[in-house]
């Protein structure tokens, strides 16, 4: 035992002095990975955060760079506890990750999940039980990995103030969680079911708008974000959102050119029209199946910043009630490891 | 006098034996130059072509870069006939430019082009009369630097084929204008006049979405355009087009990865669903003005390649009537200078 482990491990006596680990649990994705150890209540003793996303091993995948990040990230929790139980989600069970975990395909609930596990056993003898992603079939066929673990985090994460209000309401509404980021998804649960779900490339095109056209080069930086330029943008594109992205976006340009735009507010104005135009192409898609945004109360996880934005963005289309939830990898995750067996949740 | 001169006035010479150079056009844009010698007749009688765009000056412009290129594409003209007019058009014209020619806003005849012209002295001693480029003011202003010329040169291609065509009709339709390319601008004409126009970044995220985001990462690149993949991707724009870019775009990524989709027809399936939402933006925002696309026969200005790729496409949307025009950007720098007076158009 190095000292660094008995170091550890004298930490988490201190922080926890009655809570044995009881499971470890990653998520693992393309350019991180995050890794937690849980005691047998669901709480979380430890977190360890690295780069080493499956994208972005520390040393080839081929030789042995999945254990080499598993190592670095679980090795020390492991050395003190050797049994413990390891679940995965995310990336790591793409085609290009650790094992493949075929996609579960919807309406997808837990059992589908869990029964879709597959297991790896790495190099120090540990077994690693991978969730699967979800596979919407269709014209435009839809995937996650990852959102999948998240999404049923936040069903665990259901205050009880929420449910009292759900309901409370005459007809409930449907339930809508999104996840904005890269690659932005909203999900349209059923029960505790993946009904159906719509990715948008929001994080990404912007960055590539951004970094990769003209659109970038008379922008400037702003102390702080600009609200009021963000929430501008996202007007423009609610007002012409049928023109699309592809004509109001050089809006940011023609407005900087005849001075309605300063510089220092054209990445907000710009942030606001591709979130605007995600919201107006999430609202068309919803309506085709009689679902209101307005009348949603979704359920926001990611980034604090980035849910407030949203936040602010989805009252400009009528939808007053969205509420960001905290925490939902971590729950999800647990969730997961429970219902798979890996652990039993404490009474 | 070189050398080089004389051999060039010597092949003048030969090619047309009885036609006096008239006039110098240039057709100055941010990555390219491109110059043209006319005869009093109008017609070419040399071309140069380089890359010493705006933003591609052999030296920077404060060291005397844009007299360096002028020089370098025209010199030996204007050695051979010192006092020769020179007409140019496009981002030249640009606060970035040679000599700022402001806007002339819409709707814009010609006859305001000629009055927006502006004037500068060369190092060489020649007088360079620059055209102004066209605004759309509004919430989402539309800018055109060298487009409103080609227009107008589109205008002079009419054959009296098409306009018979065009008379014999009981209601004529919308004269409608398309300009292809990194910012693709459709112009709606109302007699000789740009009424109003719109632009879309097409080919500018296309090529960020190819090159920087994560679709790029599985394409390869086709022996031969694929037509079908094309038609596909135009197909999904139009019919998912509320959906917007943001969500269709990953369907590149997903089909593929469902092996709906070979990576090598990804490509033209990406560039067909950015150029029909192109097509379905301009849809919408035509029909704001009772103005059915399909009710349309727009004239397409750019490479041939890229028109017959929009011809295409816009069949998909019941555009069937569009057609090609050739050589607009010199027809339109031609009518310009006689407009002008620069030149006097023989009978």
């Amino acid at each position: 035992m190095t000292g660094r482990t008995t170091e550890h491990a004298m930490e988490q006596g201190k922080n926890a002095a009655h809570a044995a680990p009881a499971l470890i649990a990653l998520d693992w994705g393309t350019t991180s990975l995050r890794a937690y150890l849980f005691d047998a209540a669901g709480k979380v003793l430890d977190t360890r955060v690295s780069t080493a996303g499956i994208m972005n091993l520390p040393v080839p995948a081929e030789e042995g760079g999945f254990d080499a990040a598993f190592d670095e990230a679980c090795g020390v929790w492991l050395a003190a506890s050797p049994s413990l139980p390891v679940l995965a989600a995310g990336m790591v069970g793409s085609a290009q990750g650790w094992v493949q975990a075929p996609y579960v395909e919807t309406p997808a609930g837990e059992d589908a999940l869990v029964a879709g596990i597959v297991t790896v056993r790495a190099a120090c003898g540990a077994q690693v039980a991978v969730v699967p992603g979800v596979l919407e079939p269709g014209a435009l066929p839809n995937v996650m990995r990852g959102e999948e673990t998240q999404i049923f985090g936040a069903l665990s994460g259901e205050s009880s103030q929420a449910q009292a209000q759900s309901e409370a309401q005459a007809e409930a509404p449907t339930a809508l969680i999104g996840l904005p980021g890269t690659h932005a998804k909203w999900a349209v649960m059923e029960g505790a079911r993946i009904a159906r779900f719509y990715t948008f490339m929001t994080g990404e095109v912007y960055a590539a708008l951004k970094a990769h056209t003209i659109l970038g080069r008379t922008m400037k930086l702003p102390a702080a974000p600009d609200t009021a330029a963000f929430l501008r943008g996202v007007t423009v594109a609610r007002e012409h959102g049928s023109a699309g992205l592809l004509a109001t976006a050089f809006s940011t340009r023609t407005l900087g050119l005849t001075d309605q735009l300063a510089a220092d507010e054209q990445p907000d104005y710009l942030s606001g029209l591709v979130i605007g135009h995600e919201l107006a192409g999430l609202e068309a898609v919803l309506a085709r199946r009689d679902v209101a945004l307005a009348a949603c109360t979704p359920q926001l996880i990611g980034a604090d910043a980035l849910c407030e934005r949203y936040r602010l963005a989805l009252a400009q289309f009528g939808c007053t009630g969205a509420r960001i939830v905290h925490a939902a990898t971590e729950r999800g995750l647990w969730r997961i490891a429970v219902r798979a067996g890996l652990v039993r949740a404490a009474a």
